[in-house]
């Protein structure tokens, strides 16, 4: 349907979404591929105020707003650069999408699954990325890794249980699509990993 | 369900909705009921940013992400206001509710209005008002009423048209829900429509 491709990057906090799409991206210009790497929200002039109220602490939100502001965003960044991207024959990489914002708010906040659904078709009006890579690893690895552990008060233990529920989350969601996601295992390797996803993308520019 | 009420105004711009508004809080304080008037987009601390967003003529929003951030806005005042106000038994007066969302950006702007109403759920969560006033009057005659012909260009022109759209789509939503509007004649003299307006009023509170 476009020229380009649209690569989404999936996965819970701490398991290496930015490390492997700034090493895809080295490795797609280095080849001579034109690409673009986004980050939501954001990425547009409404986008980037949204971003403001969203990840302003100070901002007690409640999670049907948050979903909804979420999608006004990605609408915003779909119409406006997405999909010109794509039309160009660019390579999109997104660091999460879609995908995120049913785990997180419809799963991980308990919207529902299908109502973060229904609002983000209208937000993508169709668009569904060529490959989404899920970088797969559990919370307690995650926090191993990064020593998140120490000094933890009452919020923070609640915040582990929020990352287990967004593991549940994205788990539930790989079972109900078989086939839609290029699963790697995230406890490898960083140059390991790297070369399943450069492996993966090149079946599909 | 709740102890309060909630009644809402709907018509196109120029239908008299501000000042029948200011004349019904005018008469329920009279008779020592407690009110809260609220106006979309605003409302609330998130709200009130979500206005400027929406309000900035610099903005130009897709119709989706306009759509999606209205619901935002709703969401927050729903939740943060409205609900807690009829919980404490006062009667809330919204000038526009979902009703408008409906026909400006499903009908008028094309979005679709079965996508909008499914935005608009998420967002009001099952709360639908118990009295929903529509100030029934043609374009033409709000525009002779208020003189907007002067000076007309392009761009005002094809305003014309939109509210032309706006109007249809009221006419559409009514007949579709045939019950659900007390629809006043707006073309009557402002005390006669305020009568009309007390009267109804009366028989839900």
């Amino acid at each position: 349907m476009y020229k380009g491709k649209l690569i989404t990057f999936e996965g819970i906090d701490g398991s290496g979404k930015t490390t492997q799409i700034n090493l895809l991206k080295k490795y797609l210009l280095e080849i001579g591929r034109d690409i673009v790497v986004l980050r939501e929200p954001g990425g547009t002039a409404i986008g980037e105020k949204i971003r403001e109220i969203l990840l302003d602490k100070k901002n007690n939100i409640v999670p049907s707003a948050e979903a909804l502001l979420y999608a006004a965003s990605r609408a915003e960044l779909v119409k406006e650069v997405i999909i010109p991207s794509l039309n160009d024959g660019k390579i999109v990489i997104l660091d999460r999408f879609v995908d995120s914002s049913i785990v997180y708010q419809g799963y991980a906040r308990g919207l529902g699954v299908e109502v973060v659904e229904e609002i983000n078709s209208i937000a993508v009006d169709g668009l569904v990325p060529d490959l989404t890579v899920y970088l797969d690893i559990k919370p307690k690895d995650t926090l191993m890794r990064i020593d998140r552990r120490k000094d933890k008060d009452r919020l923070e233990i609640e915040d582990v249980q929020f990352h287990e529920k967004v593991y549940e989350g994205y788990m539930n969601l790989i079972k109900s699509r078989p086939g839609r996601y290029f699963i790697v295992d995230a406890t490898h390797d960083i140059y390991h990993i790297q070369k399943a996803i450069i492996d993966e993308v090149s079946k599909i520019i």
